[in-house]
């Protein structure tokens, strides 16, 4: 069939989605236990904390996390009302809204970051020699770029339609 | 600091967790789109079709899927009303209760298999070649195991604390 994966494809597919579902449970759960943040929480911190001037418009935001408009919303309003984050309308566009970091949240992401990245080592990089961590980056740095533009639906499109 | 991950391992990280949540909110998408299913209620179909006379038991549903019990409730709950699952107490046991797969169940994972492989070769699998899909089994297959295992707390707890 055009639709199937050939077995040891298959196999590496549910090895990676399987372990990395299991994974980002396991981060997550770390990371509410010593931080009291959410995975979302922490990556708009991250985010916001290395953007210029400690700010990001709404939509862009909404594209580095994948993330509907109204998911944006909800996750920002959380963030508010912690006082981790403030909304302010853009300088250059009255109708454009930007997420600010505060410096609450500043030192959210100061205190909650060394836990995480131990937990991210044990749970996963320590164990990696450098040939895994090379390959690691390789795909999914591809994949990232991949997915950023927007291409992977038709990067074989004669072959998903012929070959099978 | 302990804490920290080199260069190297930070960005495979980054790599590795954007990618990924980027690559999962797009596969649910099409998932949605194509077959009206989510994620999850496509991973609780492919583990009912291959159990033994097609059901599990909760506690192993949730173990599986790394839910909690309220969660897989809800879930199964949500499955139950679209007619793809049952549930039934456990013949050895009737303080325990089983999800078992109904033939709309086993329908509409036949219908949305194909299409969800497909998505999956599209936006990640033909695009790996023979040795980064063998590093791909090898990392999450053995990181799998040891978070089956439940051992990725203390893998290395001495270095973790006196590597700086």
């Amino acid at each position: 069939m055009a639709e199937s994966l050939d077995p040891a494809r298959l196999a590496a597919w549910r090895s990676y989605i399987e372990a990395s579902q299991r994974l980002f449970t396991r981060l997550e759960e770390d990371l509410r236990t010593d931080s009291d943040l959410t995975f979302a929480d922490y990556h708009v911190l991250v985010l916001l904390s290395e953007a210029p001037r400690h700010r990001l418009r709404m939509g862009q935001l909404a594209s580095r996390l994948v993330f509907s408009p109204s998911r944006l919303t909800y996750q920002i309003s959380a963030m508010q009302r912690r006082g981790l984050v403030t909304r302010q309308a853009c300088p250059d566009d009255r109708r454009g809204s930007e997420a600010v970091l505060t410096a609450t949240g500043l030192l959210a992401l100061r205190e909650a970051a060394p836990h995480h990245l131990l937990s991210v080592r044990r749970h996963l990089m320590d164990d990696l020699d450098e040939a895994e961590v090379a390959f690691l980056a390789r795909i999914f740095t591809r994949l990232g770029e991949r997915l950023r533009a927007g291409n992977t639906d038709t990067t074989h499109p004669t072959d998903l339609t012929t070959t099978g």
